[in-house]
């Protein structure tokens, strides 16, 4: 799977801006947001579609931990979450905060993510 | 929570088109479906958001289940999903076979309704 995008920032071959990771997952900025904060959450195993991964109620169980902590860093507002999987054919879950797409989904710049990177980064 | 839309339908008060039950969880069309097959499912226990519910595991375990179950009955085709949760305050998810909106989001009749819930319904 070396091909694979996602595989090679779990692999940290490309960098990404994480805001979560432990031994089975990891969350970063989606660097095409719909919202600020608009997160990917990813099984670190290989895996097509999400409805797939092994371990999917442990999955849930940290994109809920993300979900939880995204919403108390934006005042309580609601996450919203999606699974599509058709731009990566790797297994990822959208949190967004936040009721609208307030953000183009155009790139955002390296310095505006790091600036919303610092302020989501979640302990584990 | 007896004024609760889902809680009515759990109760058996408001009848609905299911596709799946168990002691936790209640899988129902939507009948303002985007797709064909367009799923809603639901956590017993009142809980107002997604991210709140307390066996957040076993609940995706089962949408996966009743996911990959839609997936199988739509040719292997993949099936989105979404949480967006304003439209009743009881913690629902949205499954959504295909991969195009094919439908109007507007209600379906009963009929039609009634042939999707018999090509759709899960054996537990």
């Amino acid at each position: 799977m070396s091909e694979c995008l996602f595989c090679k920032i779990i692999k940290g071959e490309i960098p990404c801006y994480k805001i979560y990771e432990d031994d089975g997952f990891l969350a970063f900025l989606d660097i095409f947001p719909k919202t600020e904060g608009h997160t990917l959450v990813i099984p670190k195993v290989h895996t097509e579609w999400v409805w797939d991964v092994k371990n999917l109620g442990k999955y849930f169980e940290t994109v809920g931990k993300i979900a939880r902590h995204l919403r108390e860093k934006n005042n309580g507002n609601m996450v919203r979450s999606l699974v599509y999987g058709v731009e990566v054919a790797h297994a990822h879950v959208h949190l967004m905060p936040g009721q609208e797409n307030n953000l183009s989904g155009k790139q955002l710049s390296g310095a505006d993510l790091e600036k919303i990177r610092q302020r989501l980064t979640m302990i584990k």
